[in-house]
């Protein structure tokens, strides 16, 4: 399998990409061959400096990079020769299976979804994060803002994806799928989400536990919950920032550390044909580890077979 | 003025309710005189154990009580002798100025929709909750719960009448208005978000200070924050659970103390045209006590007369 990696992206690019493909590099199971994208000089003397040397890594020089604040569709049309750019070609071409960076967040989302193809059969793709429970577990929330207004029948095939995702990513056997809503009956919400709950209840392609409230967030209550992308949006940046004020505060404690979410490496793209991670800005090098750890168990488990065979049948 | 307060809502009744009424006439300025509405006999006899004797209270007899289960419309409709509806009978006919419960949330939603009018030109009356923010402050999010659907001309209107909740009820002088969307630039955001933003950019009845994110919502960045009430309510009751975690944790801190919602004795409902205050099933004394005062001040205020001012012109 090929995993391009984009090295340029990210706030401390592409030192700490360098050092995550170190760290990647002295894990037990590698089958991964690492195409590493950006400023080839600059990358080949940092893997020097680090002694980073194999078979399993080959560097793509990109000339140009697109920058966190740059107008994605913009940058993407007119920086061919960025990295991201680079990436979801190889991508798209075939020579490569995944494709990562930690990047401009909005121009992987547009190269993920116009450079390569959704899944057949699926309205839009999602993106989603991991929500820590009290429990210890983890749950998995979406869509989280690549979708601020949403259908039904969107939010019926999101919770298809997150389930699949649930159960071969996240090892959960036969994952809870909740409705986010803002009571527990049947009935209850919006208008959407009235007309999702009965989609969800008929899917038999999921394990349906009806609807969980904002106080079942972060409790063990369902290991997928899905919403349209406004809400899903703000839920993890709130989340996000429970980190951060409780670092600031120096309130230390192991549930806390765990809403550090560079520790889950990356986002992925679902619904799009092949894996695409999204790293945050912030990653570090066992961020760039964790996801291409990541796009590799999608790959090995060929996670996307399933989700297009369950979105089919 | 005159108060009702219902004795027999929350989940401690009557006891919490009589401790309630014995803290706040333990206060220094207590011009408000109380109907206490509920069992008589029970009242008096706790009144009676708890040597609470004094010229401002009246003991209200209701023969019935609406459980927290009980469908709302339905109660309401049929015991007409609960205290709930005994409390909107005397408010409606300007026998009380306020009206307080702890009671079915539902059941004095319904009541204060229905019971009495709105306050003129209001679209739809709203819900709000504090909430703490980092720095030591609090903010106040609206609505959260009662509109799960939402036009941008209510969001509009949610906006002036929390903004004058925050400035003469929290006493913040010019209350920052925030819209929470899921980025920070003009044009951001679901097909509501993108409607409403111009009407607040344009609305001088507030100081808009453009959109906050889910980032923001814990930080000082606005004193006022407008969503619908679907997003909303998600907040509230996931920030309700860091205070049940936390403590569920043994992790002790200042700030998350400031999580506990009963601190701040009740939600008001505002755009009708008397204050109503809906407390939470577990309030304590302190609750009850704090929602009478809140009750005293939005009457002595006369908030409600500035909000239609605002609103009018």
């Amino acid at each position: 399998m090929k995993i391009g990696l984009d090295m340029m992206g990210g706030d401390f690019a592409p030192l700490e990409a360098v050092k995550g493909v170190q760290l990647y590099l002295a894990e037990e199971n590698t089958p991964a061959e690492l195409f590493l994208i950006g400023d080839q000089p600059k990358i080949e003397q940092l893997l020097s400096e680090h002694k980073i040397s194999s078979g399993k890594i080959k560097v793509v020089h990109a000339e140009e990079v697109i920058d966190m604040h740059e107008h994605p569709t913009k940058a993407l049309k007119e920086k061919q020769k960025s990295s991201i750019a680079i990436g979801f070609h190889l991508l798209a071409s075939g020579k490569t299976d995944a494709f990562i960076s930690a990047g401009n967040t909005g121009a992987m989302l547009v190269g993920a979804l116009f450079s390569i193809k959704a899944l057949e059969g699926v309205l839009r793709p999602t993106i989603s994060t991991i929500i820590p429970k009290e429990n210890g577990g983890t749950g998995l929330l979406l869509d989280v803002g690549l979708n601020a207004d949403c259908k039904p029948e969107q939010l019926n095939q999101f919770a298809i994806m997150g389930s699949v995702y649930a159960q071969m990513m996240l090892g959960i056997e036969k994952p809870r799928v909740g409705l986010l809503n803002v009571g527990e009956e049947e009935g209850k919400g919006n208008i959407l989400a009235q007309a999702t709950y009965p989609l969800l209840k008929e899917n038999k392609h999921i394990n349906f536990v009806g609807n969980v409230e904002g106080r079942d967030v972060l409790i063990d209550k369902a290991d997928v919950m899905v919403c349209e992308g406004f809400t899903g949006n703000i839920i993890l940046k709130l989340a996000e920032t429970l980190y951060d004020i409780t670092n600031r505060k120096q309130i230390h404690h192991e549930y806390f550390d765990r809403f550090n979410f560079e520790i889950y490496g990356g986002t992925p793209v679902l619904g799009v044909a092949k894996p695409v991670i999204i790293g945050h800005g912030i990653s570090h090098a066992t961020a760039f580890k964790n996801m291409i750890l990541e796009a590799q168990k999608m790959i090995a488990k060929d996670v996307l077979a399933k989700m297009k065979e369950e979105l089919e049948n």
